[in-house]
């Protein structure tokens, strides 16, 4: 098994927890106290980071909420980045892929330059798109399979003439293409119908589970069909329902607390299944 | 028509050419005589830009490329873009698109904060995905239809059980997701007898045709089925073909020199269909 696999499965067992927290830290959404502090989206991250340590697993940072705010954005990105704990496994939202010599470049930079254990990427493209990200053995590169959002049933739920549907053609080529327990899909906690269908097909293969509490899934289904019979391979992804906490802050504690109270709820909630 | 479709549409006429330079800019291909300047991606970008300013109508920067030496490399990127001619269209080459509210991030990062022209965006996760982007309705935006690598038959090619394959099923939805003819596909140059089939299913539609040099595409056939009725719809990405000229350079004059004379001879083949 891999660097990144045991890495977080370590985490997932001595903790009891799915939790990864999505570090989608926008300015205008972050409390009014971190916004006299110099770096506000920085310090806000730290702040979540403190709060959630106990209960999360890995930490996922949704690239586009950094490269909208351009170089500043990437430097905050890049310090939080180098700020998590380093038992926590770390996820570049990027959902990136392009032709072979391209996502090699990609692979390069989220892997070798910033160092992330792990990384969305897009099948579209198809195999030769994918492959320089799966030649990373040690890293865990999720594959985007059956999201979250209305919008997957323009294409991914489409059936094909072979009598499966997109998603469950992805699912069955990326089980080809993993290297060494490297691969992983995302599948949305919207889904929580097909998401027993697809454990089934893909018993071992890891899960990234986003779309709990602003998108409506249930944290309870998404556990309980979500993980594998060893209960190691999944993560289920909280952003805004754990970082933008309901209220007003008076001080940086006053907001870990709340973070936290959200953590530990989500948290103990997972306990059940373990 | 938007602001982007008129600046490039007024450069195709007014040059007769449809070429768009690939800045795919890797240091470790560049040639040695940038290597002694203190930025010498950017030098390089440069000195390709002064070499086929007078026959190319747009540049595309590859993302990947930038992102790969992190901030330095999007510095680099920054400069490149703000070095560009006004009159060429700017394409960021980027394959982005997440759920809605992520997408939207993407979109202010590639067009209000870095101010492209144009991105391209990859369309998996259907039009919740792609509406932001949309909703940019002076700006282009390229979706990934029918690409030029050998991975396209794993599922872009794909029969589904309409009778159409995925990226016929694509072409169709983008053509009605549009807003103010801002839509464009991606449409490999190695994939010209489907090209002349999606141009006739789409005839208005903004056509980016990569390919051709390093991928093995034909300039002649992307220029002959690629084109609309007004030959003002398309864009042939040349890349390698280009930046990458044969032999070593003993001054930046020579190395300009002998990227113009590969711009000039593909301009020279595209007049031909005006």
């Amino acid at each position: 098994m891999n660097a990144a696999r045991n890495k977080v499965n370590e985490q997932i067992l001595s903790k009891k927890s799915l939790l990864c927290v999505g570090l989608d830290s926008d300015p205008d959404k972050i409390p009014e106290i971190f916004h006299s502090m110099q770096k506000p989206v920085l310090e806000f991250n730290r702040a979540v980071v403190r709060a959630t340590r106990e209960h999360a697993v890995a930490y996922k940072l949704n690239m586009a909420f950094y490269e909208s705010r351009g170089i500043e954005g990437l430097l905050d990105m890049q310090s939080t980045l180098e700020n998590l704990p380093s038992e926590s496994l770390s996820i570049a939202d990027a959902k990136r892929a392009d032709i072979g010599n391209t996502s090699r470049k990609y692979a390069e930079a989220f892997f070798d330059h910033w160092g992330f254990d792990a990384l969305t990427v897009a099948p579209y493209m198809g195999e030769d798109s994918l492959e320089p990200f799966f030649d990373y053995d040690q890293k865990l590169i999720f594959v985007l399979c059956l999201t979250s959002n209305p919008g997957s049933a323009d294409f991914e739920e489409q059936q094909l003439q072979s009598g499966t549907s997109l998603y469950q053609a992805v699912l069955s080529k990326v089980q080809r293409w993993e290297r060494n327990g490297n691969a992983g899909i995302v599948v949305g906690a919207t889904k929580s119908s097909q998401l027993r269908e697809i454990r089934k097909a893909a018993p071992g293969l890891f899960f990234l589970i986003p779309g709990v509490g602003a998108q409506g899934g249930s944290l309870q289904e998404s556990a309980a069909f979500g993980v594998d019979e060893n209960s190691q391979a999944a993560l289920i992804n909280v952003s805004r329902g754990i970082i933008y906490p309901e209220g007003s802050f008076d001080s940086i504690e006053s907001f870990e607390d709340a973070v936290s109270v959200k953590a530990a709820r989500l948290h103990n909630e997972m306990q059940s299944i373990f």
